[in-house]
């Protein structure tokens, strides 16, 4: 038997989660698997905060349970992390291997692998970190949101909000690369900063000193914008609706300004979509999985040349955990946020 | 030189319209088309009305207005109507001919042809004025947004919205025909009576009488809705939007219940496109004009056999146009709206 700290939901949250929200349990676990068992017992390296986990903690809605199934009052929360192989159960590990994949946020966690649940880390001369976000759910997101949602073209006009985070940083570097014009949107100059310096978008800008969204929109995109990555929802989508071209796209991945709300903000100019001829498609990473090992073969090279790079906020130990978490609602962190459980 | 009526725009609309918004205007006009014009001179039988027109009325909207030309003030409205040919310089009409298009709301214009401006009537064993909704922009629209947006399938549920109006009316028909279960609402005994017992809907709930368009849909679609055809917007999206299946599609038609408020309502539920993957497309029906043929080749057969079956209501006269087309904002038509300008 080993301690094994873990962080508990203590009750469902309403609003802005707060860091009393989430408690510590001292657990401990057996560091075996039960003989005949399948299962995966992991050390937990890194675990990754997400916006969708804000999802998880509220209380259960009636009309996204079956999707987005809600974390349990009491129980560990969970969340994509990178984990070594203790021991496993499954003739697909063995001791030693490294995955990424769902896990609880927990020193030690004992994995069921169904399909596309885990991936074996079969690359290291890259960071490792890097299977929390980049090379993992954050950088397929952005992948086959991109590439699949936003039926991008050569020349296009770009728009990507939280364009600093986790999927926004890539989802950037990808449209560059395909030749188009890329504008980010962040809440801080820091963060425009590294929008334009690091990450190569052609424009950025700092929403929080915009007085008007439409008219930032309009003096970034005199043209119109034929691609949005929609990250945050609100009152930028309603901005975007009235900036759209012709046949424009919006590829729904995440609404991170809405997720706190009691209730959410109203989106007024939705009407534009008709003349518009815009398309807007909600999608969840997971449906995509399978082109995971395409997103590699296509994603490394690029990463070992230095042509995209990734900027990660990395929080020291488990128990800075539920602040980094919290942080990210209220976009303290700058760039992809991890948690470092342990080193090795 | 004949007399020439005409409905002008008095100048742009906001709110609702009112009559007094449009007035009359006593025109001559030379019954002949200038010699080696390619013009064609044509008296107007049958006047259609539509709910786009009344973006049509309102002040230019810079992010629209390339898109939809608003009315200019003193200046006759116009619209998509069926008309006889008097004069053609044109080298594919001549006197006699029928044809559908838009035309001024005035007993005679002088229109010019462009691709898909306007359609020669070839069919006339159905009545006439069908050529205003039915065989015309409404049929067209209810078949290229049915077909080529929703990606319809058999077995699947489909909610039409304005059901018994002149796109809903056969949107729903096209869906049975399909082998879907469908459901509309509309906005009164009378016209839900219609869509169920002359339309052959599955079900249809009168909207202002229910006070929770959530529960109405989750009474009608206990297992929620793969399609639904959007032609009012605002507080039914909304529901909607809380009742779409895992991958549905939202094919954007109209928003009637938006045209005449300075203010848009807020669409509250959008954040539920994301883990629902739902498609939400604006369309325009004039991209699809090229499948008229098509369209009348698939439509005509089940017209003429009583198995779609089409409710227009009638307004006599060009002097009734304005409360006829004023009507439509409020509801007052059962079925497809349209005037009488001239018998024959």
């Amino acid at each position: 038997m080993a301690s094994n700290k873990q962080v508990i939901l203590r009750d469902y949250v309403a609003g802005f989660p707060k860091e009393s929200d989430l408690v510590f349990n001292d657990a401990t676990v057996d560091l075996s698997v039960p003989a005949g068992s399948n299962k995966v017992l992991v050390k937990n390296l890194f675990l990754s905060c997400d916006p969708y986990m804000r999802i998880r903690m509220g209380k259960p809605d009636p009309s996204a349970a079956a999707l987005a199934q809600p974390f349990k009052p009491g129980q560990p929360i969970y969340g994509y992390g990178v984990s070594k192989v203790i021991e496993s159960g499954h003739p697909d590990y063995t001791k030693g291997d490294l995955l990424w994949g769902i896990v609880g946020w927990e020193e030690y966690s004992v994995v069921t692998l169904t399909p596309y649940s885990h991936f074996k880390i079969l690359h290291t001369d890259v960071p490792l970190s890097y299977y929390t976000g980049l090379l993992g759910m954050a950088g397929m997101t952005a992948y086959s949101g991109f590439y699949e949602i936003c039926s991008p073209k050569k020349g296009e006009t770009v728009f990507v909000s939280a364009a600093s985070g986790a999927v926004g940083q890539l989802v950037g570097q990808l449209a560059k690369i395909m030749g188009c014009y890329v504008v980010g949107s962040a809440g801080s100059n820091e963060k425009v900063d590294l929008l334009k310096n690091k990450f190569g978008f052609d424009e950025a800008f700092n929403y929080k000193e915009e007085q008007d969204l439409n008219a930032a929109l309009k003096r970034c995109f005199p043209e119109g914008i034929d691609i949005y990555f929609e990250n945050v929802g609100g009152k930028m989508l309603d901005a975007v609706l009235l900036n759209m071209k012709l046949n424009g796209r919006i590829a729904v991945c995440g609404m991170i300004s809405q997720y706190n709300l009691e209730e959410q903000e109203g989106v007024r100019n939705l009407s534009t979509v008709i003349y518009k001829r815009v398309r807007l498609q909600g999608f969840v990473v997971s449906d995509y999985y399978d082109k995971y090992s395409k997103f590699l073969e296509f994603v490394l090279p690029y990463i070992r040349e230095g042509k995209i790079t990734y900027v990660e906020d990395v929080a020291e130990g488990l128990e800075n955990g539920p602040s980094a978490l919290i942080g990210l609602f209220h976009g303290k962190n700058v760039g992809k946020q991890l948690i470092v459980v342990a080193r090795e």
